[in-house]
């Protein structure tokens, strides 16, 4: 048997993107002023950028949408599968997911580090978290070992006897990493920042669960390089999506 | 502890439905005839009832996909959550999941039943099953059993210890029911089947893992009641989605 | 060739609907409750009725959006194409639109009434209106029938010709008359009503074109009937679609 | 008033793109291997070609579909707004159109060109399109052109009475250009050339009109040169999007 390994972080990697700025204003500029060249589209000067900040940013406040959908980031993402569950019911995006139909699952589990918050405070809808004690955080790491370390020796023991892949990986838990390859443009990309990050400038209040938060905070790190100015509006306007 | 409980099976309820072959004949003739009266656009007399089942084949046949789309069915789901991660890869729905988050899980686990094909033949992207020996089925009940019962012991024993309930379910094993209230129209719905059932009459392979096509079939049963002209084009059209 | 008719209104008629607030409220509690009957998510007494106004509320407010979606409302639109041109960007809904290829068109032409105002004022993307001149009026009223009028007398001289209907009605103007068959969800109705009404209670501003507006006003009237508790949330929160 | 301009052609330009068919074996390979590097997904060899070539058919033959969406084209396309009507019922795609709301439209038509078909045969839903006569031509050219001009010039005659461009435009024929960015990715662009497209080699019949066919060959033009591999098997698989 593989040796089992035990994770408290995820992966995201930026495979591929076409994202620019420039995008946004030369969508919105067709709109209002019809052919165009793209290399105007693009700013040049100082003063140009101050518009072209000031026209993204008034395209974000009164919810013009369109103009931040042509552009396109593929992510490489390597997170526990709790965390594919709740990423997957965003639809506007498109996956493609490591199969346990067509391969066999590697060894690889999520335990929490000890940074993670483990108390459920709060009412429904609106739970907060606190940090957990030693004890708590020394029991959730022995139960989580030791529960994943069965479940995969039982996975084996079901292949070793010839039984088919999807079959045998049902015993399998929630926190085993699975990968997967998503793409999503910058306004479904805002949607789901919205909803999966907590963030003391975000109009609407969210509460994410905090491992979905770590894979949207990584994605969100590499869209701010890619798409500065739409990144700066997003949050001067609440961290609502368009 | 509660007591666990192993069921074989999946349950599929239809909890409403606005769903008729008369709606897609009016969509249709919307395109065809503009203004209309809803009662014309249903059938009354026999001659009438041969019309309308030739519009529909005509709609399946070349592929006028968009007078499906006009109704819509809500199903009440219980299956392994390995299910419903196949369950919303498909976008063209509207889902409401129970949520480890918020509620207590309860200890029902899927164990396949004896008459599942365990025996994975064939190439990837065709595999075939073949029936288990009777050997690989007891193995199988006494490692899934086993590995349930355990990661649920291991799940209270977090829960018992104050920790949060979403950071326990992590434990839990992908063969854990859950359930879900999804809402389809009939266009999505033929696409869901023609990808989630292994047919004779299909135009096209499938190969679905058997327990989804055991919802999948349940789903089917309750379509085909309610919009029995455009079940029969779909048949007839090698249940391919238009 | 038929008699030509100016109409100054739209028309919105309820074709179908499975559309109720105990929806809302069943899809909701499947996410925190697990199994329950349909029954017991319905109201019954006093006290049940506030929770669930309660429950809607929250729903609405922190953005749940999914409960919303497990419904249906089928509306049978007659506007002009430039309203249609409008209507069909909002693509998380279901048409079939009158088809000029199939069928020729019915000469019903669209003419502001005295009420409309005229007179663009401010700047882009937040234009106000104000009413126009009787003389301005009066020159839209004679210049619209005159061009209305001439178009189809061209589309006609073409048909006459023996030429296809498909290649004749391109010489027919924006504010023809067409109709169609849409089928949205509450969840995009709402989508579609903060966009597309102008309203004192709403928290994003919204510019909609007048006689778009007037469509949305009337479905929203079939919806407040249909979904009483959800169209009141909606409202209450600043008409945001969750 | 501006010199009015007739076309009979429509323009495509290819703004951006990320799309190659080393994607797809990505995203493929993601679903089957797990964890690689972009690098060895894409292929060295002639061996590696021919196996590439062979997933890529496989994918298509078989409607794995999602593989063909982790990528994105962005059009820059001129056409009279019957084609774009019908473009813009494709639901899974990006648009940003030039807005007769914002700024003065430009008195440009559109007028068939001399080879193009102009009667209708065949029975609804299957229509064909035969060559007109010298005649049909010559009055179509007549009465395209003045009933253009002639709504152009009331058009104008409102704007110069101070009337808005809104209210103005309605006036305005369904021959008149306009423009869009569009952005959709192969996997969409598949399904919009099934459909928009009339081919020798296609499983499924299409009747699209002419002139959103002269768009889809344009943007087919542009997606064979970018990803060889997925056009050849999209042909070889009777051009059914998968």
């Amino acid at each position: 048997m593989s040796e089992i390994e035990f994770r408290s972080d995820v992966t995201v990697e930026l495979v591929r993107a076409s994202a620019n700025d420039s995008d946004v204003l030369f969508a919105a500029r067709v709109s209002t002023q019809g052919e165009q060249t793209l290399e105007s589209a693009a700013s040049g000067t100082a003063a140009d950028e101050s518009k072209d900040r000031g026209l993204i940013n008034f395209l974000m406040r009164d919810r013009h949408g369109s103009p931040f959908e042509h552009n396109s980031m593929t992510f490489y993402v390597q997170a526990p599968i709790f965390v594919f569950r709740e990423f997957m019911r965003h639809r506007i995006a498109s996956y493609n997911e490591e199969s346990g139909r067509y391969r066999e699952m590697r060894p690889v589990f999520y335990v929490p580090s000890e940074d993670r918050n483990l108390i459920q405070v709060g009412k429904p809808g609106a739970y907060d978290f606190e940090p957990g004690t030693a004890e708590q955080h020394k029991l959730l790491q022995e139960v989580i070992k030791r529960e994943s370390e069965s479940a995969y020796r039982g996975y084996q023991e079901l292949l070793d006897a010839g039984i088919a892949r999807e079959v045998a990986r049902s015993v399998l838990p929630l926190n085993l990493y699975s990968s997967m390859y998503v793409t999503m443009n910058a306004r479904s990309l805002m949607n789901f920042l919205s909803l999966r990050t907590k963030h003391p400038e975000s109009h609407f209040p969210s509460f994410p669960q905090r491992e979905i938060e770590m894979v949207a905070e990584k994605m969100e790190q590499f869209w701010v390089e890619l798409m500065p100015l739409t990144a700066a509006a997003f949050e001067k306007n609440g961290r609502v999506s368009p």
